[in-house]
């Protein structure tokens, strides 16, 4: 996006208002009063206190619509007003800021839980935040700045709504407590790459905590170095005095504290809850020579759930995608998923997370069943039943666009394949979402027969990703295995191609390796077997059963092989803590002297 | 070798002679009368008998010496005449053929078992042979034949004594029964395989057995078509009659059942038991515009033990070298050894034979001890006890050459690498032997850190080898691991050179795997995910410890999944064998329902 704003904020740190509420307080607003409400009826006190904040310095001033969406209004009575309210708001700021700052429409959270969190659906509060958004809009204002937020599923949904329906930037900061995650337990790294997969152009963090304690989060954000990062601290942690809530930094000790963060790395600062026009005149003063944080494109694959984030390097211990969420041959757990009940697929995420999975497959393909549907319930009630990412996965891309969007994170998507339809369908909706992608290489004629020809669609897909806009880091290749019972030499073909494709393309690699022993014996020794080859292949995400705790071993043993177990570190503490079974065994087999002789000889 | 009689056998069918001794018989020798004294006593008889086959077609003549060894002459006091007998039956032989026929030097058996079957030391056979044609050499004949041998070790070790005092062509023949197997039990492609690489520039079948009986072990030789093959059967299957021993087959039958192992495959043809010159004229008339067997070089790896043969293609099920045969590290094991006692070893062989071991290494490496005299002593017995090939393994090439001197079979060496004093020590013995040797990939400079240096190293060795007279496939390359707990970069450099070498080289590799978990816990774990790996890569032969059956139960595995078990027929045999313990888990897997839930969700 070519905004003036986006440009700026890559060359200088660009300094924000500070405090309205406070503000508001100082000039008369009485507890219980809609702060909002002061835009119809005292627009000139509005404007006043932006234009204290213009002299101050403050390059960018907020609307006073922190609180002026449906849900919040309705508790004054004002919820008819969303629109009025809104649009004036941005109209008193423009006319302060005549051209010499950006007006950025304010948008707080709605106060109530969204799931994953609680019952307010992901789609309900896209629309509450459109509503506001829609009616700011006409009054043409500079950007979107969603913040305050401690429900990443809130502010991914406000993201989603000023995305939908303007091409302004979109800046997106929430709030953190003292333990470094936000209220709901979102830590910044996440906050950051789901926020920015959503469309965010600039993140951060604003409220809660001062400056001294927001250099945490901001250090977890900063080093990704990915995005533009915009803090507002409080000025200070608020303390009790005489009653009433008193912020204790001096806009001089606030400056100060600001210009420590600066080291840090940050695009954009101004101040939040307690700062006043003071404030931004020293911020303004001492961020005068500092070098705003510079950004460059993330080349690690990324994928979230709400609370935890996974980078793959491709040089790190592989993550294990499990495979049990999957109806297919599973009657007791289909015949669940059609009467409704969801209890079969969080127990089999519960035991699978126990287990030792990181992402867990989500396919909920039972034959007359409404997918699309289900996927909408399942993916909230999973990530709420469990925190670690999941994988979207359906031949429908209807039911991948539904489960992506009610699915607070950065979700993986399986799957694409080369063909053409395909690419069409499935990427356009892997890159709104910022989601990453499994390219399985088939295409219209099947899965080919050689390594190269894995190479030929896996080469397409990436290049089809690319043309929409999805970095090559997003797209991960499944080279795909057949049984080795009735295509035995395709086995090895599958064990190349994922050499080859990650040499060639550079680019991560998934693979399902129980299809291999289909219709053998001893299918779990043919997988163990299989998956050793796999990884000593490269491949990265093992798509398991993770409750086979022998392929879990597999992979933790090929993990030191492959060097990804540096030092065999976690190796070691895993040998450790479980029961050594192979200890006796080796005690056995150097010490083994049976007493009868087994041939004639002796 | 450049001899006329080896160009002609390659271009027609040559005519060898029929009997020597019932033709002695009919013209007067006497039950318990010593048949070579007539060469002194009467050569005018031999001579005659030599000129009547020679008038009925014969090329070759074999000389009246088939029992002229100081071991069968001591049994009628003549063992002083054995350099008189020998030099005046060639004189004689020499004089009958006038230059019209070869005259072949008859080598017959000692009438002793020679070890490993018996008390006869290898290296006394030798002596014993070389006595007897050391002082036929005075007389010039034109080739040694070495005939109606029914021990393996006792034929090699005439084939040696021949090549070590002569440049003559050597010719070995065994004596086959009715099994198909010699009376010691080592069947006909063994004996090709071991004769021929210790020398023997013709092998083939001779007495026993009547033509008809003598296609099966023919087949079994032919069918490589990699040397030379020479046929002197019986005039059928010795009938008593009236008290007497009759030779039923006449002249024409003879011929007619000789010229159906044409069809088969050999390059000369003579009679030995029952046969006259008359057989001889119908032979030569049958065999006149018979093409001889087409004579090419094998291309894949041999090695053998007395009783068994192993080729190596690189594309069936891998063989499994057993590797407990070694001292280093075994207390009870050493101490046996330095007593003198090989009970220790015979056991450790027998265990692994029982368990899968293809072929045993044998290392003898115990500190404070004569490594090559103990060497000498432990083969044999190995040989006795077991019945698979082995791996003799020294860092000492003196040991390494006793060894393959007492060993009755087509031994594997352990090793070479490529530094230029191994070179030089190591090749000419390989080549001596015809032994096929593991080259390790290091040189003076030690083990190379990546898969390109170890390319290098391996190219060396073959190039060396094959200025040796090696061929490449007798050169089995050893990539070598480094434990992963220090070296860990290392592991996939090794898996790498194996697939780089295999594909560069074209030729077969080995590998110990159990080094790459030393000093890591849970060895028996990283061994079987680095087998799989190295399998994968292209491994032909593992060196493991063989009664460690989860190794086991990988290779079978990867044995289907690199498409060496086609069609998976011997997995599927063996999974029916075993107890499926793999099969309950996987219902456990399939079904699992827990009764409780593990998360508070459910
Ligand atoms: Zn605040
Ligand atoms: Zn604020
Ligand atoms: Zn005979």
């Amino acid at each position: 996006m070519n905004h003036p704003f986006l440009n700026i904020i890559n060359e200088k740190v660009v300094i924000f208002d500070g405090a309205m509420g406070t503000q508001l307080i100082k000039r008369g607003l009485k507890p219980g009063e809609c702060p909002e409400l002061w835009n119809i009826e005292k627009p000139d006190i509005i404007e006043t206190i932006h234009k204290s904040y213009i002299e101050a310095g403050a390059e960018v001033i907020e609307t006073n619509t922190f609180g002026a969406n449906r849900i919040k209004l309705s508790h004054f009575g004002l919820s008819d007003k969303v629109g009025e309210i809104n649009f004036k708001a941005v109209q008193i700021a423009k006319k302060a800021a005549g051209g010499k700052a950006f007006v950025a429409l304010s948008v707080g959270p709605t106060g109530v839980l969204v799931e994953p969190y609680g019952p307010l659906s992901v789609e309900s509060a896209v629309e509450v935040f459109k509503d506001q958004i829609s009616s700011a809009l006409e009054a043409k204002p500079d950007m979107i700045l969603i913040e305050t937020m401690s429900q990443l599923s809130e502010a991914r949904a406000a993201v989603i709504a000023a995305k939908e329906i303007c091409d302004l930037p979109v800046i997106a900061t929430m709030t953190f407590e003292e333990s470094g995650k936000t209220l709901m337990g979102t830590d910044p790294a996440t906050a950051l790459f789901v926020l920015s997969s959503a469309g965010a152009d600039v993140v951060g963090i604003n409220c809660s905590l001062g400056p001294d304690k927001i250099a945490f989060p901001l250090q977890e954000m900063s080093k990704y170095k990915c995005i533009p990062i915009l803090v507002q601290p409080n000025a200070g942690m608020p303390v009790l005095s005489e009653g009433e809530t008193v912020y204790p930094l001096s806009p001089e000790e606030f400056a100060k504290s600001c210009l420590k963060l600066s080291s840090i790395g940050l695009n954009a600062i101004g101040g939040c809850c307690g700062t006043t026009p003071e404030h931004i005149k020293f911020l303004k003063h001492s961020f005068l020579k500092i070098e705003p944080l510079k950004v460059m494109p993330f080349l690690n694959t990324v994928i979230c759930s709400d609370k935890k984030t996974i980078i793959l390097t491709g040089k790190d211990p592989v993550k294990i995608i499990g495979e049990r969420i999957n109806p297919t041959g599973k009657k007791a757990l289909s015949e669940e998923l059609k009467s409704g009940k969801l209890s079969g697929v969080i127990r089999e995420a519960a035991l699978q997370k126990n287990a030792g999975a990181d992402i867990l497959d989500v396919n909920l393909g039972v034959p007359e069943i409404d997918e699309t549907s289900l996927m909408k319930k399942v993916i909230p009630a999973l990530q709420e039943a469990v925190n670690i990412p999941l994988a979207i996965d359906s031949s429908n891309p209807n039911t991948l666009e539904a489960g992506l969007r009610v699915y607070t994170g950065k979700a993986l998507v399986n799957s694409v394949n080369g063909s053409k339809e395909s690419l069409e369908k499935v990427l356009p909706i892997v890159k709104k979402y910022g989601a990453v992608v499994i390219g399985l290489t088939m295409d219209e004629s099947g899965i080919p027969k050689t390594a190269g020809e894995r190479l030929r669609i896996a080469r397409k897909i990436i290049k089809a990703a690319e043309n929409y806009g999805i970095p090559k880091q997003n797209v991960i290749i499944d080279c795909l295995c057949l049984t080795a019972g009735t295509q035995q030499e395709q086995a090895l073909e599958t064990i190349n191609a994922i050499k080859l494709i990650k040499e060639e393309l550079g680019c991560l690699t998934a693979l399902g390796v129980s299809n291999i022993s289909y219709g053998l014996p001893r299918r779990n020794l043919l997988n163990r077997a299989f998956l050793s080859m796999a990884l000593s292949a490269g491949l990265d995400l093992p798509i398991i059963n993770p409750l086979d705790n022998d392929l879990l071993e597999i992979i933790k043993a090929s993990d030191v092989l492959t060097g990804r177990d540096r030092n065999a570190s976690l190796f070691i503490t895993f040998a450790k803590a479980t029961k050594d079974r192979d200890s006796e065994k080796q005690f056995f087999l150097e010490n083994i002297i049976p007493e009868s002789s087994p041939e004639k000889k002796l």
